[in-house]
């Protein structure tokens, strides 16, 4: 897949115009873009402007409601529980993150469940929310199966991303990472590429190990069976039933807390209504929390600083090469690959936008584009 | 390994007995033999009579101290760091979770921090502590290194368990696992049944994958260079980072929040000085807690009776194989390998308990026994 690269206050003038032209206003639509836009600055392209054709079809089909409000339909000092109403993702995560957060300040801690929401992005951005703020943050999300349990054939759980972000010197820890073994989003760029997958990452439609990207989307569009290992592969030798019990965690700060739906539940092509869960902690309830903040920067330098394994030149922290990544896309620009230009490119049809006042006089290579039919 | 069995309430006197002939209390004797029962009811053998000789040992050379008391260094209302002053981890452990049960009832989380222990069992205990009382319970404790960093070749991250438990019926949810691979316990099995490790377990001194579990354990002991790999293997493929992520989430929880050691310093051997963390949730703060029991309940039994992958006869959920475990070992009794009755007529020895007393004409099968000279 080939790359074209647009500078960061281009893409975000252009996230803004979309989103204000679907009916956001220019608030909420700042907060869609930050979301969207960090995921491709952090390197993380399958939630950035990848996904733009996810909302683009979502409101248009009525699946994304724009102007529902999040409701708090239960509180008490340190939590919450909100329904979302089919609102817009980044919407509910950014309010009931901010919810949260202000608990956390007032009472040490927050912890909010969320209900009928739509897809909200990367869970790392509303982890990392808390951490700006010198707290630290949790978030976590369903989605739609794709997990299939130990000893399983059928996909029950989502990808379900858990983030967990502290402040830290001279880089935040930020770790953000589903629960499966990789995302489907990998799957299906090893079969846009024609390649094999590699082993322990997925299962076919009778649950034995695969490495057929194209047979394991198609059994998974046809909930046929079949779909991606928990982290820990699909042996209890390796560890699957570990992935699987995060996932489980996920679910139960997101989908049990809230009474919302469970990943089982969540269709794709429907109201996707997945549920979120949030938490965040202020450092000061254990102690000074720059004395904490020290602590934790000497042992991530530590980690650095430990003895490479041969042939490797480097130990990250979790964090790190979402911070290299920043660098080079604020010097460089955000790639886009073609495809993900050609449904850019269709947006600004449906909205009546000119392309051209964005992407200047870019056109699609011969060959590219409309790859993603199921959308 | 061969293995002999006595019953629960017998084994359940000789421990009894043994820490009352340490010095502790009866209450005390009674907390740490119920963490340690608990672990071979649940069919966790590492982690039951395996471990008095590490309990003896650590007493006999004043690594644990039987008359500490720990002490509460910070408090909130939400929140505590208390210090173990290097008494014995399940009481320290226990001690812990007590205040953040209480904190949870009075304000709805709890979440303590607490530096200066000692081993202190299954994590999953105390996370059990709060689900047996109708409360979400989390624990999670540091431990000597023995997890390599994803590119790295020295053990700078601990086995850090974390656990996680939610009522449930007809059985809680129960998670109980270490962030690597596999624990360390694995790797002595191995090395004792003189077999290969499996692949995507162990890497050698120089940071290479490995099936030697001779050559890893000296390595590990000798500080030499490697160890365990995380859960997901030692390459970001297979999600390495992931496992290396939770380790740290484990390490925030524990020794960091509490400004304790962190899992590089803890030197096996010398005083440990592990640090653990606990949180107890009321899911009363989110709503009605037996519609959300009903909710988690029904999900897991969606989950047991969803589709079998080809060749497998049964789709478990956390905390089922724990409930079984005890079912039969109440029947049959605990089982005992007999290199652990070694070490516990050893024990009696040391004592002054006469070994008859309890496990009446046992003998020592020819070649059994003293197979562990490293503690």
């Amino acid at each position: 897949m080939d790359y074209v690269r647009f500078s960061y206050p281009l893409m975000k003038r252009f996230c803004l115009d979309v989103f204000c032209r679907f009916g956001f206003s220019m608030e909420e639509a700042g907060i869609i873009t930050d979301v969207l836009i960090t995921a491709d600055l952090f390197g993380i392209e399958s939630h950035g402007m990848n996904r733009m054709v996810r909302y683009h079809k979502g409101i248009e089909r009525g699946m994304i409601i724009v102007d529902a409000r999040p409701e708090m339909v239960f509180e008490t000092p340190v939590s919450a529980v909100i329904d979302g109403h089919e609102g817009m993702g980044q919407l509910v995560g950014h309010f009931a993150m901010e919810r949260a957060i202000s608990k956390a300040r007032q009472n040490g801690v927050g912890i909010v469940s969320v209900r009928n929401s739509n897809h909200y992005g990367i869970a790392g951005y509303y982890a990392k929310m808390a951490s700006d703020k010198g707290l630290i943050g949790f978030s976590c999300t369903n989605s739609e199966a794709i997990m299939v349990p130990t000893h399983g054939r059928l996909a029950m759980i989502g990808s379900n991303p858990i983030a967990c972000a502290m402040p830290a010197e001279p880089i935040d820890f930020f770790f953000d990472a589903s629960t499966t073994v990789v995302t489907r989003g990998k799957l299906e760029i090893y079969n846009k590429m024609g390649k094999t997958l590699p082993g322990g990452w997925a299962l076919d439609k009778d649950g034995q190990p695969s490495t057929d990207a194209a047979d394991v989307l198609l059994n998974i569009v046809g909930k046929k069976g079949g779909g991606i290992m928990p982290l820990g592969g699909s042996s209890e030798v390796t560890g699957s039933h570990k992935g699987y019990g995060y996932g489980m965690v996920c679910e139960i700060f997101s989908s049990i807390l809230s009474l919302g739906v469970t990943s089982n539940y969540c269709m794709p092509g429907s109201r996707d209504l997945v549920c979120h869960g949030f938490m965040a902690i202020d450092p000061a309830i254990f102690g000074d929390p720059e004395t904490i903040k020290s602590h934790l920067s000497r042992y991530l330098q530590e980690l650095r600083d430990s003895p490479l394994a041969d042939g490797q030149n480097r130990i990250y922290t979790h964090g790190e090469k979402e911070a290299l990544a920043v660098e080079e896309q604020m010097k460089k620009g955000i790639p886009v690959n073609h495809n993900t230009m050609s449904e850019l490119i269709d947006l600004c049809k449906y909205l009546g936008i000119d392309p051209a006042s964005y992407f200047g006089d870019y056109t699609l290579p011969e060959g590219q584009g409309r790859l993603r039919p199921n959308y």
